[in-house]
């Protein structure tokens, strides 16, 4: 008897997304969303460039200090404007992925976004990221409900069945 | 007494390979093929830009429309002609990578593969990322069985004690 | 109830730490040192590039052969000097970052390996990737007291809760 893996039924992925690419953005969402229409209960934690995946478009450019609006600025961007981590090629690589990917009838990143948050995906921003870069919860979307910090991550990733770091 | 690991003694790995970098392929399967050698279950997931690990040689650079053979084109690659993440000099630094690996009596890529074909690790190769890139069955190794989606690998994984995503 | 989950309170954490980046290696130490902190047991594989992080300043350069020496050489780096995976401009960007930590009262990355260590964090270091290197156990901070195998981090990693490669 495999008690372990049947708590109810229940279980739980956790995800890392540290990176602020478009391909692996898109793995992040696609493994968050088949896991939670499973019925598993899905957390991802956004942290350092991962960050930009949830930037509210047009914000998170600021911050207190020369140094922090100069990273913030090198670093804008939000889930319709990701680079590829492979053939970016100055956004055209992105561009023609956002136009196999709607040939294939698949969500472009905003749109799995939205779909993760029906789908009761929680997603939580790093704290100690986001005070790093001088940003604040008005930066991020709003299906970004919590900031907190790696304890609260530990937490979830300790119960549950998969965790991956992204 | 420690029951939830020890079903049997059967424990699983999975990993996921997103990255078609050589260095990082040695890494998954050296992990891999450890774990089949242990009497661990493995199974790798290969998507994204990880299925160039498992690509036939001269095969996968077409695809229907120019977008995706101008892709496959770009991404062409196998397991004999992986570039390094840091290093690659336009292919010196594999070479000279698998020089030091054959001084040190490492298996190159490819051997590692059919040793983990024999070790029976299953490998899965990701339906979505085929369909995107306009792939086909025949692109790859018949090492590689199968084609299956995020809901198979996320199967897999809750049942598994190490899941890497590489 | 939650046995699995429970085994005395114990629960444990693997990281294989296979980038020698920055912004990586901070995401691994914050995560290794705050579970630690929370009374869970902790470990790093450090592999490849990862290598760079435990590397002793000034040491590391050398090896057998041409080959080794070069690689080395290009590879030359220890916990105060590694690159951005983004942004790096030549060393630019990591600078930077360690004000932007520092005005956080945040730890820079040696420090944190040195409190990593006084929280009892077992450090590994991969001993297939160093005898690819040529390296050896005097190149590496004395923190580190192994040097193992993967065969040594699955054993470790079938028995750990939460599982990550970075």
């Amino acid at each position: 008897m495999n008690m372990d893996k049947n708590k109810g039924d229940e279980k739980r992925v956790t995800l890392v997304l540290f990176s602020g690419e478009m391909d692996k953005a898109l793995a992040a969402f696609t493994i968050a969303n088949t896991a939670a229409a499973m019925g598993m209960q899905v957390t991802i934690f956004f942290t350092f460039w991962g960050l930009n995946v949830i930037k509210r478009p047009g914000r998170g450019r600021g911050g207190r200090g020369w140094m922090r609006r100069m990273l913030n600025w090198m670093n804008r961007g939000n889930a319709r404007s990701l680079p590829l981590s492979k053939f970016n090629f100055a956004g055209l690589g992105p561009w023609m992925m956002k136009r196999l990917m709607r040939e294939q009838r698949m969500l472009p990143l905003e749109e799995m976004i939205a779909q993760a948050h029906k789908l009761g995906v929680n997603m939580l921003a790093c704290s100690t990221s986001i005070g790093l870069m001088g940003l604040s919860k008005d930066d991020f979307i709003p299906e970004v409900e919590t900031i907190a910090g790696a304890a609260t991550f530990l937490n979830e990733a300790r119960q549950a069945e998969v965790n991956l770091f992204i």
